[in-house]
């Protein structure tokens, strides 16, 4: 505590990234990267921009990228935004679009950022339970609210939404804003992104974090209608001019437009992710049924906090949350079908 | 105007930032960039971190760099935060320290994004209006306040305040935290950086967007009380867990290290604004003491806007700010000795 903080600083209780060990020898599966490199265009395409220009501000209104990400997604340039990643959009969405005093809904099982992000700028808000299985009861959202944010996929529980709810969801909460969070859509959810054109209320929040390997380079991006876009750049213009440095954007716009390898390697980590279920499942474990680049697992007789503190012991890092509902799972990124066999050899010893 | 703005989104007016042309056939001495390119070794260390490793996250709390900032400044490493430019840690200051009713100083004449902040955290705010010939009256600065930022150099004015005042202000405001933005401080400035540990309620912000020739990597940092630095990480970490992109760090690292080359170029840039300032004068403009990589130019008999249309018309971009008290002024950029010789030869051509 310090008497130059402000209120809001005294009372913030972050939030805690994964653990980003420097000796890099463990098998790290524990913050959802992708582990597969980056598309060789991408590193080409950082490797021309780094020359004498970099002493000259990057673009302040990212034209060429947004321009990328309009062109491959089939929407116009001024219904896209892009950021510092995915988290700085939604830094930017929760302090544009909503209001104290009227809560925030998400679900109590999901991302553990939202509430951080409501108390940073004082919002108050309301988590929905999940059910039994983890899904969403969409139905329960239908109260009064401020806005809502929902992950799709979720997160850590890896289960997708299906559209027609989504579409539900932004049918019964027009004065809203809804936000979905699409950070893992790409391993097999359906984007909500062609519903932007129905729906002016609709913000989709993507990232090059995961689906395209860039986590060190900090890009996501939003879709929807222009108004949410506007509102979206008065708030970064009152921030930070210029939030995407030369290098990021010479490299994201690569990999947007390199959609082969995009393919090629999130077809591989979905290979990888089902071969995994298949052993895991075999092993005994309770395993949702996943749509994203990691699978939310559960031993019936094993207790989880002891199974992360094992397998990081045996050179593999898994994440662990010990919360209410979740504190018996463990959430597994998929790597390499290399290091899902050294992860499956070691749990399999634990638990046999 | 949407209806899912909330207040604050509807009533911000975002900063404008100067012009960045994309053809890049102007003279371009309108954004303070260095003239020289960022140091080799800059480069190279980009290059270095331009592979396989872009797929895992950064670093989040930017370890390496920051001890590269604490030895090259001679503080501890508790007492260094680093940013996504310097603009992003002035924003986190505003919504980290200061408080809406408790109004925030600085000057009438300054960096234009400090209103623009106060207004993105609903804070007040009251200027301080500059002397005659532009200097700060520090005992102005006297009166009850929720803080003070104030730039030294100041910006667009290009003049120092002597350290002594700095002292000055922070004895006159010990509850109160002073953020003394020194983005233009290596070009002939005193740093106050050696005060911090005396003054705990003192930031100091710099940024290696100038004075390292590194505008489009953004990158900042800021050097102040242990008590401060918490407080800025406890607003970051709330916002966004990694702000600084693998290629950056690297870039910054080395940019820190390469003391000779830094030596160099800002010499070099304080040799050329000299020669510069004389040849303005010898042509009849009132220019002012300027220990920023830019002059402040007024000419009696000449039209500051016109003088700006007509540059452009030549291929010359300067800044412009049609703003009470200084719109028969222009900020010029100093370049390379070539590019403002070009420069003073299309406005002697004009003003003879």
């Amino acid at each position: 505590m310090s008497r130059y903080w402000n209120e809001r600083t005294a009372s913030l209780v972050p939030y805690v990234p994964g653990e980003q060990p420097k000796d890099q020898t463990y098998i790290k599966l524990n913050t959802n990267e992708n582990p597969y490199p980056p598309s060789p265009a991408v590193l080409e395409a950082i490797r021309s921009a780094t020359g004498d220009q970099l002493r000259l501000y990057p673009d302040p209104t990212c034209e060429d990228l947004t321009r990328a990400i309009a062109i491959r997604y089939g929407v116009s340039e001024k219904e896209v935004f892009v950021g510092n990643g995915s988290d700085e959009i939604l830094a930017f969405a929760f302090a544009g679009f909503f209001t104290p005093g009227s809560p925030i809904l998400f679900p109590d099982i999901t991302y553990s950022f939202y509430p951080v992000y409501a108390q940073l700028y004082g919002l108050d808000y309301e988590t929905i339970a999940l059910d039994e299985s983890f899904g969403v009861p969409i139905e329960d959202f239908r109260r009064p609210n401020g806005g809502i944010v929902l992950p799709n996929p979720n997160a850590p529980t890896a289960q997708a939404i299906p559209l027609a709810q989504i579409r539900k969801l932004l049918d019964s909460s027009p004065d809203r804003v809804v936000v979905i969070d699409e950070a893992y859509i790409d391993f097999g959810g359906e984007s909500a992104i062609g519903l932007v054109g129905q729906y002016p209320n609709l913000l989709v929040v993507q990232t090059l974090s995961k689906s395209r390997s860039l986590a060190g380079l900090r890009v996501g991006f939003a879709i929807g209608s222009e108004e949410l876009i506007e509102g979206l750049n008065r708030i970064k213009n009152s921030f930070n001019s210029y939030t995407i440095d030369r290098l990021a954007l010479a490299g994201a716009i690569a990999a947007i437009e390199d959609n082969d390898y995009f393919e090629t390697t999130r077809q591989a980590v979905i290979a990888t992710r089902e071969r995994t279920v298949r052993q895991l499942v075999r092993l005994g474990f309770n395993v949702t049924d996943s749509k994203a680049n990691f699978v939310f697992v559960a031993h019936p007789e094993k207790n989880a906090a002891d199974l992360f503190a094992q397998l990081k012991r045996d050179g593999i890092l898994v994440r662990y949350f010990n919360k209410p509902r979740i504190d018996n799972y463990l959430r597994v990124s998929i790597g390499t079908d290399e290091e899902m066999d050294a992860f499956l050899a070691a749990i399999e010893k634990i638990v046999a």
